[in-house]
């Protein structure tokens, strides 16, 4: 397998490669899956029914905890028929268990021993627990100030946890710099990664009868999702399993939302709101893949939109008032749909995150949201 | 449809029965659904494309929110080959779910429009949120000392919180009292409810190629999922898609182990440990339906085991270990599986609920099951 950098378009192989080009660009795959999609069908539920499609040469490699095949459940919600996709019904509560499949798998095969990764949300509970399933020593960096309600998960899989002093900008280096002694295990400088969150896609297309939906609204931070369900739908359409590509919406928060700065052809200002935004699991100032999302969003004739706390909070609401506990970040979406005038195409919402991870946030937002 | 009581054959018809019979004994479904197995083998994963087995009529009354389709993972563990099943993927958090789609679909075939229920636990997650998805008002009566953690769920779902002053027994004896007033959708006395769960039993089957597992080890308090599973299992042998049942074994918390008793022909002495078990979703002193779960771990073989809260942390800090983040109440039969001398045979271990409801709680329980 060899990789290939986004930017200037050096190789490597992916036996030896560094987790970003030396030009600073991230990677990507060069892999092109042919594939006859009916074949699938007839299988067990969830992310390995598409191996065919998968980057993992030796079966014998797969870490598999269940991740993958959620439900997707029709709802007449905000004025739109939507279908949202349950991806919170996940081996450790989030999308990422889909990402963290493939990457890890990816590992086992080079005979990884032991990795790190810089997350104390959804990412970190993922990697960390297909790392104790691949019996994969795990290092999870954090800012010292994580409280420990946010590290239970991570810590209970067995993985270090290294505190880093100073703010996220530290912890961000000191991972730099392990990153160049043992394996980098990233949801976002990791392509293998975007290899496993794009089974999101080939899902969608199974539910809704081979046929890709008209629009698919992500909350995007490091765009994980977003840019894995492009790869996903696009290797759909070389397989002739789709015709047009679903429009990909990317929905950020206000006060990080570079994106959609770099969308409107302005610099992001970055933002003196301490307090952020309530979707933590977007608070990204500086997405390693900004250009290659805009460039997705673009070609599918999506757009970027930007949303409020209050919106998110009524969104969050919304969804609890009908039995779906999420986190704040799966609200995102639903916040913006009333931004964007949509038509009457098949719409598809991811709810990435369970509430569970932080049950009284989501309660007290959920009381503001009703407001 | 008609419910029996299990105790005295009296009979009812399902629109007008009370919760339970004027003998004080707990109600049956008269149902004994006849179903070609393999037309479920095409359909949509999930709890209703066993729908010509369960109890509902109007299919416009059906109210999912995505439940059932959990995956079903092999693994080593402990010296044994184990099949986990992972019913802690359901949307609020635990295998409840299960029921609480079957028995709010009732509930609204009946045309309920409000609806009481007991339990700050998975039970009261599931049917808030089933009673949210199905516009039902919900109240849940819980002990007035329940902390906000435990309640933060059913709040979101917009439920109607009832603190009773007092102990459980008066939080029991307040409900009882008010579900002569409105619907008391009970996990344990209402037979709609484990119409949901024995769907368990259908998908192991499924997930098996079509037979039965040799053993099912499950952790029993009410046993909603023990007695749901007889009752699937049973259907599916009477429609001859299985020979043999298989055993049924039920695990017990010390302290909380009224059916262990039971088994022995003893009678139950209460326990003076107020601290009680770590496993909080099986704290059950009077299990509503002892007798018939008696019955059915006699009649298919198994046996009733009690477990410490040592062998429960040292089970759940061997599950966290390898990637399954769940309640404590989660790690009992594999806590059991020691002391069962079970032979080579197939064995099923439900993971029941989430761990995410009590991270912190968990984390630490971990950190004591690993000295």
């Amino acid at each position: 397998m060899r990789l290939l950098c986004s930017q200037c378009g050096q190789g490597y192989d992916a036996g030896g490669a560094p987790w970003r080009c030396g030009c600073g660009g991230p990677l990507d795959l060069d892999f092109h899956p042919e594939f006859d999609f009916r074949s699938f069908g007839g299988r067990e539920p969830g992310l390995w029914r598409y191996r065919e499609a998968l980057p993992i040469e030796d079966r014998s490699s797969v870490v598999s905890l269940g991740e993958g095949g959620t439900p997707m459940v029709p709802a007449d919600i905000l004025g739109a028929k939507v279908h949202l996709k349950l991806e919170y019904l996940a081996p450790s509560g989030s999308f990422k268990d889909r990402g963290a499949s493939v990457l890890i798998s990816h590992a086992r095969e080079l005979g990884i021993e032991a990795a790190v990764e810089d997350s104390s949300g959804n990412a970190g509970a993922a990697i960390s627990a297909y790392c104790a399933a691949a019996r994969i020593a795990c290092e999870i960096y954090v800012p010292e100030a994580t409280s420990s309600g946010k590290t239970a998960q991570i810590e209970a899989a067995g993985a270090r946890l290294v505190r880093v002093p100073g703010d996220r900008e530290k912890t961000a280096e000191a991972v730099r710099k392990r990153a160049g002694e043992i394996f980098y295990a990233s949801h976002y400088w990791n392509p293998y990664f975007f290899h496993g969150t794009k089974t999101f896609a080939y899902e969608v297309v199974e539910q809704l009868g081979g046929r890709a939906p008209d629009v698919v609204i992500f909350p995007v931070g490091h765009g994980s999702l977003l840019y894995g369900s492009y790869i996903g739908f696009r290797e759909l359409q070389a397989n002739e399993v789709i015709g047009a590509m679903p429009a990909l919406i990317a929905v950020q928060a206000e006060g990080f939302a570079p994106l959609s700065y770099l969308w409107r052809g302005m610099e992001f200002p970055g933002s003196a709101d301490k307090a952020g935004t309530v979707a933590e699991g977007i608070r990204v100032r500086k997405p390693a893949r900004a250009g290659q999302i805009i460039r997705a969003v673009e070609e599918t004739g999506g757009e970027v939109v930007e949303i409020g706390d209050d919106e998110i909070a009524a969104a969050l609401a919304e969804l609890a008032g009908r039995g779906f506990f999420v986190e704040p970040t799966s609200a995102v979406p639903l916040a913006a749909l009333g931004k964007l005038g949509l038509g009457e195409g098949e719409i598809v919402i991811p709810l990435t995150g369970s509430g569970l991870k932080a049950s009284l946030d989501v309660s007290r937002l959920v009381c503001r949201g009703k407001k």
